[in-house]
């Protein structure tokens, strides 16, 4: 008898024979920690069993050893244990995942002024005396003031700061160091001389939350991390999200806690990995879409999911981390960048600021390619925005062995025009060199995909409308198990999932989706503007370093362009919160671009479907993308 | 068998027979609330045992249905059914004490401007379209600012009240009532038409919470209340709270976990009182002595307790009342008038910007009578201040049969200077007008103790030095249980807790210590300001309204002075909380004053001592006291 299983959040499921959940989750090749190979020692492949949880065997007398009484409510099971009996839906929390993120670093060095809005001042004070009774905070004012000419009288003491004052001041026998925000405000007092200082730069993305730890004295980035955002077990997409707010009573006060808990998570791992305190991390700067932005905020997001699409505020917000609940100093800020519109979040003000297109003269394509894609057009004169629905597929989600940029990812592909045998290159394959290379891939990552589907095209093995070719008899293109065509991109043998590894039609009809919602949004921002071309193009998001140019040049996931004026410049986002968080002056830069910009709303333009259907097809040998033509000639027929 | 039952707060106890708590506490004078008479049937009589627990009898049926769980665990019991079998310290909580306080009103019209830093603004905007897609602050921001010119475009909006912005605007149909905090900030949002708007002031004595409930639309003061500080069970004054705090790790956060109680009790009743919502009031402005100030607002006060006296800050200080734990509106504002010194507190601050004696060119000496007594001196060219440490006889707490002004209580004392004979005035006894008057006594406030030692010296009973004259022989003149003098103000007969009610030879010392402080601190004030004389005396105090002013002059509880130019004002720090509450340029006065003012440590003087024992003797007839000699002149012979 067999049973249906599925994991979350990579969404890899499908029929199994009766055995463990661990066994299960191999064969479909979703990832589970298991360093004791299954012999439930280690306790590291729990999992959370969302549905089916009568569907299993009963506790083992090793899981009752080896779960916490509040995971045993919360029916998480050891993999290695749990025998499937039935359907099964189990979530794969963060560390259980096997698949640890690839980080992706930015290749463009940035310059920037070093201008924190936190600063930290060294003051030596005179003891209290009879004759001196001036108050503790005034005395403190005073020498501030005396001995750094430039911080005014005016300055003000946070409350939770005041409270520990009298004491901290006699501790440090009246020598402290002064921590300020925006040289107005005391955030802190340490006794004694104090100069370490950091701040956290967060990209909260739909899929995934990157973090970024800097040191405000040096402007260097100490330390990357990042984590799956945990809502995605209530849906891929920010839609599903606002949703879920609006359908239960405590939805919302559910995905916030969420949020803050996987920020406090990364935050705690940052700390901990350079050995700092959390008291000394001052000040965050968060990016993310606009439905983020109100569910990290406990705003309600609803009026985001329908017409007109209004958001609740448009300005930064400075909030104390303490009301927030973020755990870094108790009277630390948290800077959120300020919104654009409806859908098109801080994230994108981010994005902005990363690559300055507002700065040029030449005419700039930006995309920034997520769950949500975002896109502007424009230069110095005049920036216009939209965001399209791009969906999880140039992800790696909703394709069949799709999965993130992790170890065992496919993520570069080329096909040979003649056999039509692909040439692969899988995420962390080089570190393992054994000869030959041991079964290793276990997925197609958003990258892999778009390489795939382009040189698919390229070899005419997909037509122009996206079907496969009747014409072609090769061992690689074979029927599916849906009675539809798939091309095998890696045999059974060499992968880890044991079985072969295809890109579907239906894949390839997701990719189509995708890359025609980016299509059609930059071609009507494109007639707003009254541009017939761009001159360049900057592709960004958390993989987009990773892509290959000419492979989104050729399936058309935008405009035609010459390939070298064509840049990807990886998570813009994260680098704009990263320059937000070390210059203040880039958060004022923000403010005039998110005024600055003009929304539209795509999906009020008319002609938005006739772009939508157009961009569907792969842009084959038209008049019209002579670049394209151009890679195409260079084909050996 | 006899023990010793001392009732706290009013340290009212004794040597008492076996019996009841409740038959103890007649005995004794401490008024405790039991309108069944003692039946155990009502509950009212509850008490809490500090110490001896183990010297009561057990647990009684009767309590254990009246008492819940809690209270037995923390040893509450009823004084009905309490019977003492050894010693026992009992504390009366605020709801058991029989004796309600009676809320002295000012008697001057004090004239201000309607200034309130809360001000509230109706808006009625456009909905959302696809074309005006602004987001909902700003349409809010755009709304306020085009129908209210004087509002700035860089208000902001509080954390919390942003979470509801959405919704209240949707709700209102987009119409709305906005709280502004100084024209600001947005500190609340209601949906539709919504004007009321009220504020409290609140002065917390050592001994005395009081608060006023104020309409900011109108000015009016629609309820005052008051309540005892509960803190007294750790003390009479302010050093012995500072000791607490010291000697007990989690001393500060009880002690002001309790002021904090205190204070929402008072709320909750003030708006129950008027049946109006927490929500609605939106500002509170507290006046304190410094200690008082520290332990509300959880700040460490032990630096306030040695030598130089250092405050933690002297600024006013603006606090959200969430962050307090106030029961107000959750956005609304905490603010504390500024501090002078060590031991002169924001509630002389208060009391000055009520008197104003900065704004007159006469010399001008206020004296402010508490627990700590306050004065200031000086007129428009320079003021002085000092405290000094009066104790609590000036308000009847550490004398033999001393109380609050509460009914039952002398209040006012004449004696015939040929037989001796008392007339006393009670209060609350015209509102009983039996004949033959029921006993009703129970004993002296303090306008009554100063009026009674005033009298009793005028009729040569006591002499210049403060002893009973050995000369008398009168019925009402008597040797008292501690084998010294004491005089007869009501016999038993006459009182209703069944004993004489006599002014004692300790009572008259206790008042010489008192009015020795006041006196010297103001003659130390006068030799720093170069004067010999003062042109007027204003006497402050939350009795201050009922103290006889010849009675004060005669016991030279101040220096000479035309009885013409001595006013008696009440309670002016709560006068001046009031003012700052109502009228924002009050605040910035405060301000001024407190920087203004100059603290003189009279305890750093080296003749401090000198004119303090000089000022223990009764003023007979010297020739510096005209106007006292001048009142000793008429008195027949």
């Amino acid at each position: 008898m067999q049973c249906t299983v599925i994991f979350q959040p990579s969404g890899r499921g499908g029929l199994v024979s009766r055995g463990t959940l661990l066994q299960a989750s191999r064969k479909l090749g979703a990832d589970l920690e298991a360093p004791c190979g299954g012999a439930g020692t280690c306790g590291k492949c729990k999992v959370k069993i969302e549905e089916g949880f009568f569907n299993l065997s009963p506790l083992a007398e090793q899981e009752k050893l080896m779960l916490t009484p509040e995971e045993i409510v919360d029916h998480f099971r050891l993999a290695c244990c749990a025998k499937t009996e039935g359907d099964v839906l189990a979530f794969v929390p963060e560390q259980s995942n096997g698949a640890k993120q690839v980080i992706l670093e930015t290749s463009k060095e940035r310059a920037f002024n070093l201008n924190p809005a936190i600063k930290k001042y060294y003051v030596e004070m005179k003891k209290p005396t009879l004759e001196d009774y001036r108050d503790d905070f005034t005395r403190l004012k005073d020498a501030l003031t005396s001995n750094y000419s430039h911080l005014k009288d005016d300055i003000s003491i946070d409350y939770s700061v005041l409270l520990k004052l009298p004491n901290i001041l006699r501790k440090g026998n009246w020598k402290a160091a002064i921590t300020l925000w925006h040289d107005t405000e005391i955030i802190a007092v340490e006794p004694g001389r104090v100069e370490k200082m950091y701040g956290i730069a967060v990209d909260i993305g739909t899929t995934t939350i990157a973090a970024y730890l800097c040191d405000l004295a040096t402007g260097n980035i100490l330390k990357r991390d990042s984590l799956m955002n945990s809502q995605v077990r209530y849906g891929d997409d920010v839609i599903s999200r606002i949703s879920y707010c609006m359908m239960n009573d405590d939805g919302l006060a559910r995905l916030h806690k969420m949020i803050i808990d996987d920020i406090n998570t990364l935050v705690a791992r940052l700390a901990q990995a350079v050995a700092i305190s959390h008291e000394n991390i001052y000040e965050m700067v968060l990016v993310f879409n606009t439905a983020m932005h109100h569910i990290t905020l406990n705003i309600d997001p609803q009026y985001l999911g329908c017409v007109p699409f209004a958001s609740a505020i448009r300005d930064p917000v400075n909030i104390k981390a303490r009301d927030l609940g973020l755990k870094i100093a108790r009277s630390g800020n948290i800077h959120c960048l300020p919104v654009e519109a409806g859908f098109v979040g801080a994230d994108n003000v981010s994005v902005l600021i990363a690559v300055e297109p507002y700065k040029q003269e030449k005419m700039m394509l930006v995309i920034d390619i997520g769950t949500n894609g975002e896109i502007d057009l424009g230069n110095a004169d005049c920036m216009l925005s939209t965001s399209c629905a791009t969906g999880p597929a140039l992800e790696g989600a909703q394709i069949k062995f799709g999965m993130r940029a992790a170890p065992g990812a496919i993520e570069r592909v080329k096909i040979n025009q003649c056999s039509l045998e692909p040439e692969i290159k899988v995420i962390g394959e080089e570190e393992c060199p054994d000869t030959p290379p041991k079964p290793y891939v276990k997925g197609i990552c958003g990258s892999g995909i778009i390489d795939a589907v382009a040189e698919l095209f390229k070899a005419g093995v997909i037509q122009p409308d996206g079907r496969f070719s009747k014409k072609l008899n090769f061992p690689r293109i074979r029927q599916g198990s849906d009675g539809k065509p798939e091309y095998v991109l890696a045999w059974a043998a060499r992968t880890a999932i044991g079985q072969d590894i295809t890109i579907t039609q239906k894949d390839v009809r997701a990719v189509q989706l995708a890359k025609a919602a980016l299509y059609a949004g930059a071609k009507i921002l494109m007639k707003k503007r009254g541009v017939n071309k761009v001159d360049s193009v900057v592709l960004a998001g958390a993989f987009g370093s990773y892509i290959n140019k000419e492979s989104a040049l050729v399936i058309g996931m935008f405009p035609d362009c010459d390939l070298e004026n064509i840049t990807a410049v990886g998570n813009a986002a994260g680098e704009g919160a990263k320059l937000a968080l070390l210059d203040t002056g880039k958060r004022l830069e923000a403010r005039e671009v998110a005024a600055f910009m003009q929304f539209v709303e795509t999906a009020a333009e008319p002609d938005f479907q006739t772009h939508f259907y157009d961009a569907m097809c792969f842009p084959h040998a038209r008049d019209s993308f002579p670049h394209i033509q151009q890679i195409l000639d260079e084909i050996p027929a």
